[in-house]
């Protein structure tokens, strides 16, 4: 257990999924994989590192990952020569994973400045608006939490996928800040959390911030949510969103659409809370969205088991020194692999679910009706498009 | 990898999930914990040991249950000294695991042969009678198998849940069987196995007696199912059943509801394929089926990371002699467990579909649509109702 070696976390919280150093130039990640067995923290000091720790999911959460290549910006604009350099490294970061719109969105937004910004300031300019986006998170989480909250009754029994909190987030969460904002307003709640294979983001990370925030919370099956669902005690679903395309149509974490489907045929409100930057107008609707795809063995393999062996240039940056070799975890002795060699595996790690699914979405603009969004934007209550539709 | 020690296994397969030694005095299972990776076998030789081993999962499978169950008596009957002590026996087996009905079936239907066979006999007798309930089950796989094959287009996509294949039967399978004799009548079939958590039968055990069938499957995450649906990539849906009540109501592995659901919203159709031996004409309905809670390490740790620590009394009858402790896994030395102490898990074995989400019922007997069941009972298709419902 490594405490988080930032004085000033921007996240609120005594842990931090992403804070940039105080120097500007290191990009401290909490490294999720090890959750919730290890708290440990990584210090990035290259691009490469940060990208890295991005596809290999040290850190993830369409909110969180934009921030981390928001950080990983300003450690670009300190080591790039010229604006080619800059446009390669943003498209390191750009090219890491291709759902969530947030990387994408963060990465634009600070090389918008760089056209304006003496070469000499970058760094600090760069520094200054990656912070604001991390600090315009946790208002957006805290905003849309506190909204999202008013749907929610007092006694409710709460499922949600994934992980949608403060470890997917600057801080405080979306899906997770709802239920925070619902429980520091007084309601009781209980939250059923899917487990969600294959990475199991709702077992280790859902669980390990809720409970930590005094929320009950059981962990499920993913399978099992209609189970709960025939039985009668879910009272709603939340779940958050890695991209939200105009038409109201929602990608996220590959089990979501399930959830959707459950919470329709059962007559529960299925509720998305994500903040603005989740929405991408110049998307028309999920059928653009990208859906990645990713390596079988996240399903083939005992989850975690051989992380430090796959990560040489984390471990390296994180454990510097001779007792680098020590911390490596042994090869487990036991099973490596369910799935008999020969078999393939199919691993889309998102879903889209179709707007008219979606009860109501959560966002610091307001509660919309997701089939509104364009309206919305028509009369004013939206922002501007952005993002880069396949 | 040890080769099935019976020279003539009733599965006509090369492994067996269950058979009976030729001088009627050892059950001997296939332990289906260690598949895919190894092919390992037990002799076991008291019923305590086959309680343990179905109440373990070494065995599963309503079917191949019922049978290890039958065997298991033969086992009490000799070593039994008064109808007392069969009794005691006959408890110890129907206890080890609630939901399905092919258990107690099998047991009761040795348990009446015991009042009218001398207590010289009664080995030879239940042997017979046990060995007849094992032939009868394959058979009936090998009937239903043919009639659901008729439901089955050529070029099917085929989604399937848990395993109800050789391994959980007698031999040839349910829901596979009919996989197999849709392959058998020439056509081509591709198979998505959901892996099936907490357990992994999906992942395990259906993709390997189906790779080694030479039939095509890749294993899904079940919360991916809807995804695949969405797309329309799935034809139809087969899975096999626990117990099936009066009405029609199907219990099957946890996530089969979840299954059930994806099916109705898509308007794709959903099978069951259980023998005669699954329906429990005395349970009125799914309200009425007792559902099995299991321990909640199945979902926080390492899936049989540390099964021979486990297993003490099996792996002593398994592997005698002085090389036993070598055989003993070490602990692995990575994470044990993902779900963070102190946090709550749920983990109901199955769920119940209603009848009316089911397409058609394939057994033995006939195809039905399971709300006609009773019917069918009354125009003197069927049989007599057994089981104890709760």
């Amino acid at each position: 257990m490594v405490a988080l070696p930032h004085p000033e976390p921007l996240s609120g919280e005594s842990y931090s999924a992403v804070e940039l150093g105080l120097g500007d130039d290191e990009v401290i990640l909490l490294d999720q994989r090890y959750l919730p067995a290890e708290e440990r923290y990584h210090r990035l000091g290259t691009v490469a590192q940060v990208a890295e720790a991005i596809r290999s999911m040290v850190v993830r959460g369409a909110p969180a990952i934009g921030i981390t290549a928001a950080y990983g910006m300003v450690l670009a604009a300190a080591a790039a020569d010229s604006p080619a350099a800059l446009e390669h490294s943003a498209r390191q970061l750009r090219e890491t994973r291709p759902t969530a719109v947030n990387l994408a969105w963060a990465v634009d937004r600070l090389l918008a400045l760089a056209a304006s910004t003496p070469r000499s300031e970058l760094r600090a300019a760069f520094a200054a608006e990656a912070r604001a986006i991390h600090r315009e998170d946790v208002a957006a989480c805290r905003k849309l939490g506190a909204l999202g909250a008013e749907y929610v009754p007092d006694g409710a029994t709460i499922l949600t996928h994934c992980n949608a909190g403060a470890l997917a987030t600057g801080g405080y969460g979306t899906a997770l800040g709802v239920i925070r904002a619902a429980r520091d307003a007084g309601k009781r709640v209980r939250v059923l959390a899917d487990e969600t294979r294959p990475y199991l983001q709702g077992a280790r990370l859902t669980a390990w911030e809720l409970h930590k925030s005094g929320v009950a919370v059981e962990v499920i099956c993913d399978g099992s949510s209609g189970y709960w669902f025939a039985r009668g005690e879910i009272t709603l679903s939340v779940v958050g969103a890695d991209r939200i395309a105009a038409n109201g149509d929602v990608a996220n974490k590959i089990g979501t659409y399930t959830v959707a489907c459950l919470s329709l045929l059962h007559a529960r409100p299925f509720y998305v809370a994500a903040p603005w930057s989740t929405v991408d107008l110049a998307c028309p609707s999920g059928a653009h969205i990208p859906i990645e795809f990713r390596d079988a063995r996240e399903i083939t393999d005992v989850p975690f088991a051989d992380l430090a062996a796959r990560e040489p240039v984390l471990q390296e940056q994180a454990e510097p020194g001779p007792v680098a070799s020590n911390r490596v975890p042994a090869k487990p002795a036991g099973r490596q692999r369910w799935v008999p060699d020969g078999v393939g595996v199919l691993n889309p790690a998102f879903d889209v679910t179709p707007a008219a699914y979606v009860t109501r979405l959560f966002t610091e603009r307001g509660v919309f009706m997701p089939t509104d969004l364009l309206h919305a934007m028509a009369s004013g209550s939206g922002g501007a498009p952005h993002g880069a539709c396949s």
